[in-house]
């Protein structure tokens, strides 16, 4: 790519030579050859600019250039300029297009042309793939599934039957859409009276699962079907890997769910929440748009719109702050309390003694 | 399925014309066809009912019929009503019977009359799969595997070498059943004394995993081997999503084993036991029959039979709660007892004044 | 094997026939042949070797025999003797030397001479692979992947393009290597503020992940590529099932890393570092050697090296113990709050009657 092009995509200047061509991005202090371009646009940009061997540098539109490296300047966030020129550079799979002979799709499925199945994918009966798709090796896709334009199943993700998926989705590798949900009716309830059952029974899934636009599923991650509704993933959220999210669970768009995330059966995610790393959101309740769940925080209880909420069970974070403090405050307490103590038994005595 | 024959299944009384076909299990306010069938016997049932457009549904005995909607009387739990009517309902696996030409059975391996081997199956050496069993896409079953009858491996599962498998068991996309247990010698121990290694050491598992009648085991959940004996899932035990389970483990009959539970190596975990989602138990202890962990509790002790639990690390749910509840009581506490020195400090000069 | 070479292996000494063969490996109480060698070194073990039906057993070098029965006398623990007893009985994966049939290698990748390729495994363009290494049934391998000797990657493990992977590596089946990372812009920033994008944006990963020489990787274990740089697993480190190891990271040499842990992005963790079960580390923090985090302890901060850390977030260990134990103090101390109340409203009133 010229600088010419890379700075059209950032919308930015060039300073130095347009036809420069780069061919990897790295790291400032990585920079080796004359086709590197480095980023360095954050608060130790200038240290970082300083000692690069890369070619060209993005970098703030006051920033200075050391001797023979090209810059572009850009008057916005480092990880920005990252979004943008990753996806630039990144490395399309390496699938040809077309159907691998060693690829198994029934006869009643449709592959729109331009579509790339790899080797050992299976695609079964009345699904449809749309054009400028990509399944990567040993992909599976169940019955009566559609699969929409320009996505990317990676190897071994597993697209249950009647699972509905958008546009420019990315599933990541291992992943596993369209489960059976996990509805058990145990032979003891909670309350110590017995189920008349043999063994625990199972409520099945009959429901699908709609994946939206642009959404990305992480590898390793798991989403159940419904019960008798669809499972719902809104338009642009983002997954991490290793999430679980359970039967008729409902998220809005442009949430963000962070790795190792559980969301149990039947509860709502509004629009742009975030789940952080670790969070737990128990069943049947509902999260309000724009809040925040923080690292491993459990939500047992509806969670109002735009609230930041901490601690297991989740609280408001200063609530919950508060709780964390008071705790670390009791080691100066305990010895306050003895100290009255000791002082209330002279005063005491000193009544006695008058 | 006829009314009539929905209603023996439930045991329960048609209201209407039992030769009524249904075709598809509906929630009450989705129905959109005359051969949908919805559920209504939840609390909120008789204002679902007014507002169904489903040509059927199952109602409480005393439940009153909107014009032209024929209803299936039936005394019990919508959840029961559900396992029974979503199983019955539910499509089986698009896997045609027999071994799928891409398939790679072993020579020496046993695969029964009626059994269905889906595209890209590997089986290997002295294997044996029961009557019924479907293996579906990309599923692997190692070496010296037994497999019962009535069995549904999903696509990506991985079933390791020496596993035994009983009838009717059902395991979910990429769960991996019969992996190494990690039992790891560190190069330094808890004390701070050092193990004479250059690098850790692992302990192998030569053991096997059983799996008993009725099983089910979630997409991603892993089973180690034991080291010299067999890790042990109970029969009828039902085990969700993304669950570790270590090497030596033994699970009793009935268990219920939530979404992203881990048990550490050696632990025995009785029948019925329930372990909500995201508990965790350590390693080498005992959970009673018919205990209870709820959700993100750490087991670190033997449970007693019949208990519930919570809390990191698990108490009995009362002394739980009543921890959390005189950590919330402390926002009250520490003004208190500033009130109680002040008052100390009167009292204290008073005296010396007087 | 001969008592004489295990008596070799272990260095330890025959006492009994050297010429007797074993065949497999027991639990002391389990023996039930001629050819049974059981391992009795730990506390119980004069009462299990009294039991015992095996031909054979590994004791401490005092211990006496019962008749009729070899022993091997070593002198060490029993954990370090079933490390290398489990290695010499384990068996070997049951893949053919050579590629199978069914196998997709890209011509332009190299396997070397003596490599186990198994069925539906797919190799891809510019990968190598070290001679002695097993792929088995249903891995994948990326372009531009390097995999040492002797290595073994069990079925359904998913390698990225660009991981570089050293020498007598074990990737244990439906891990993921080399995963995208989840560095992701959200709508609206944890202060409120908006920014400028219709959908969250992803920074992508154009780096890759480095493996070292003997490094275990678990099942459904995921590892993320680097941003710009390589994520790192140092030589030796063990890592258990159902981790999740996000970009950037970079783990020593000799870590053991337990079931269900996860690491966020740009972590580092240092040397013969033990995170147990569950435990989980925030993003862009430092871990230094020879620390421990207790299981289900969440490290938010940098960590000392050689610490001992526990709790939510994770303090050092002494510190997390006297702040449970506070707790758990609370209710005699709200008791003796009130005490003191009552007895000051006394002198109180005292004072006044006065």
């Amino acid at each position: 790519m010229q600088l010419r092009e890379v700075a059209a995509i950032l919308k930015a200047e060039v300073d130095g030579d347009p036809a420069l061509e780069v061919t990897r991005l790295v790291h400032p202090a990585d920079g080796t050859g004359a086709a590197d371009l480095a980023v360095a646009l954050a608060g130790d940009a200038a240290a970082a600019l300083a000692g690069t061997r890369a070619a060209a540098v993005v970098v703030q539109p006051d920033a200075t250039a050391p001797a023979g490296v090209a810059l572009i300047r850009y008057r916005g966030h480092e990880r920005m300029a990252l979004a943008i020129l990753t996806r630039a550079f990144e490395r399309k799979p390496d699938v040809a297009p077309g159907v691998h002979p060693s690829a198994v799709v029934a006869a009643t499925a449709k592959i729109a042309a331009g579509v790339a199945v790899g080797p050992f994918v299976a695609v079964g009966e009345r699904s449809a793939v749309g054009a400028g798709t990509v399944l990567m090796a040993g992909a599976t896709v169940g019955a009566n599934v559609t699969i929409g334009r320009d996505c990317v199943i990676h190897s071994g993700a597993r697209i249950g039957d009647g699972v509905r998926i958008g546009d420019r989705v990315t599933i990541y590798a291992n992943a596993v859409v369209g489960g059976d949900g996990f509805s058990v009716i145990p032979l003891t309830n909670p309350d110590g009276s017995k189920n008349p059952l043999e063994l625990p029974v199972r409520i099945r899934s009959l429901g699908g699962v709609q994946i939206g636009d642009d959404v990305e599923i992480g590898a390793s991650t798991t989403i159940d079907r419904g019960t008798l509704r669809d499972t719902v993933i809104g338009r642009g959220t983002k997954i991490d890997n290793q999430v679980q999210i359970a039967h008729n669970v409902i998220i809005g768009e442009a949430a963000i769910i962070c790795g190792t995330v559980g969301i149990a059966g039947s509860s709502v995610i509004g629009d742009r929440v975030i789940l952080a790393a670790g969070a737990g959101v128990a069943d049947h309740v509902s999260i309000g748009a724009d809040a925040i769940v923080s690292a491993r925080a459990a939500v047992i209880t509806d969670i109002a719109a735009g609230t930041l909420v901490d601690g297991v069970p989740a609280l408001p974070r200063v609530q919950a702050l508060e709780r964390y403090a008071n705790v670390g405050r009791l080691k100066m307490l305990y010895p306050r309390v003895d100290d009255l103590k000791k002082r209330m038994e002279a005063l005491e005595n000193r009544g006695k003694g008058g």
